[in-house]
């Protein structure tokens, strides 16, 4: 059996997140069933990551085994040919069997986009949270750093969640002023679910002065939900990279 | 009666254009509604200009006569409470009496972004063209310039338009490019129907080599839409500015 990668982009604007569910239509599911009809034979995809409702994604990566015989380099092609024009397939190519998208996925960059403006911008708004209050980027930047390193960051999961292990390594945490925009991006081995948009909530709550830069390690130590911030809108979200050893997913040797 | 003037953005990707019309949801007829709901009375607003189906608007000036009392400073907040997200009103002014945002109008500037890209980008889709095939910036360049200055632009006015002077005079056109983008920003006093657009495809044209940079001046001065290029895709196509007289449009005396 062939096992394929393939490298897509998609505006989860009107999907109701990644992964196959009963009540919506999901990106896995549009992906796979326009895979079966140019393959001929039902597929069955590995997503890197399950993005939520309305989360977006530039760099994702999935996996799925196939024996039929299309060269990887023609898939990209024939499926944007097909695919609605909120998904784009950017790369195929054949990997190893063993490869699976998200167990060998060593980390993840995310990018979370904050628009700081009373009156909104009809061009980013399906990519952006808008928040009207004036923010403090500089404050918003002393508190991120203390989330770079490992710790437990079990304030920063969505109450009801069942992982167990919530120790999780973030490698960089960069907050930037762009325009009107405050862009935080977030590079870890791993993330809880939710983790990223309470970081995003919280860092909102430092910004507007309703928690202090020294607040932050008191509430990754206190391991409490309640104590972090809001868990900021899912639109803002976007999943810009997955990391794989060695840089890009290993090709088939 | 007061004349209050509104600047207004607008992503048109769900509209019919900007005027109101039989068969389609348009900008005009959603503002008038959200106006008339706000102030208790029919309102009617002039725009600056007919933008046309799918066509957006960054700077858009409109303007309407009113005896309601509500302070003018208080109006972009009631409106963007009630209007739908893609329509956004940004300043809102009591203007002398006399002020028409159309026949007040001394020039215009317009934005074409074509996506340069053999996959197309799921984030800009709705506000550019994407076109695959290389095209050379540098020619597109050398094309545009032939642009600048009083001509009769006949050659880029859409068929079976009716209006009788076709001169126009552009004062600045520049195409950029950034990242996968190739931009182009044009101001003029004034533009035929499809104007922007036709100057946009026959920039393309250029761009692919099927016209030469040398055919500019004999397609001009030729005045036959059918020598120039293709009339480019709506969703490129948005309206930057409207420029007044003394800058922005003159406030109440």
């Amino acid at each position: 059996m062939r096992n394929i990668a393939l490298k897509i982009s998609y505006d989860g604007t009107n999907y109701h997140g990644w992964q196959r569910q009963e009540n919506g239509i999901t990106v896995q599911q549009v992906l796979e069933q326009t895979l079966g009809a140019i393959l001929k034979q039902p597929i069955t995809v590995n997503g890197c990551s399950r993005t939520d409702a309305g989360v977006h994604a530039q760099g994702f990566l999935c996996n799925f085994h196939t024996d039929a015989r299309m060269p990887s380099d023609r898939l990209p092609y024939a499926l944007n040919s097909l695919l609605p024009h909120d998904i784009r397939v950017h790369e195929a190519q054949d990997m190893a069997e063993a490869f699976h998208a998200r167990f060998d996925a060593i980390g993840k960059t995310y990018r979370y986009r904050i628009l700081n403006h009373a009156v909104g911008d009809v061009f980013t708004r399906h990519f952006t949270m808008q928040y009207v209050a004036p923010l403090s980027v500089e404050n918003m930047q002393k508190a991120a750093s203390h989330f770079v390193g490992q710790h437990d960051f079990k304030a920063f999961m969505a109450a009801g969640s069942v992982v167990k292990d919530t120790v999780r390594t973030v490698s960089q945490v960069s907050v930037q002023k762009a325009g009107d925009e405050i862009i935080m991006d977030i590079t870890a081995d791993g993330f809880l679910y939710n983790m990223v948009r309470i970081i995003a909530g919280t860092l909102i709550y430092v910004g507007n002065g309703k928690l202090a830069v020294q607040d932050m390690p008191r509430i990754i130590a206190g391991g409490n939900r309640r104590q972090a911030g809001i868990t900021a809108q899912p639109q803002g979200l976007c999943l810009l990279e997955v990391h794989y050893l060695g840089g890009e997913a290993n090709e088939k040797r």
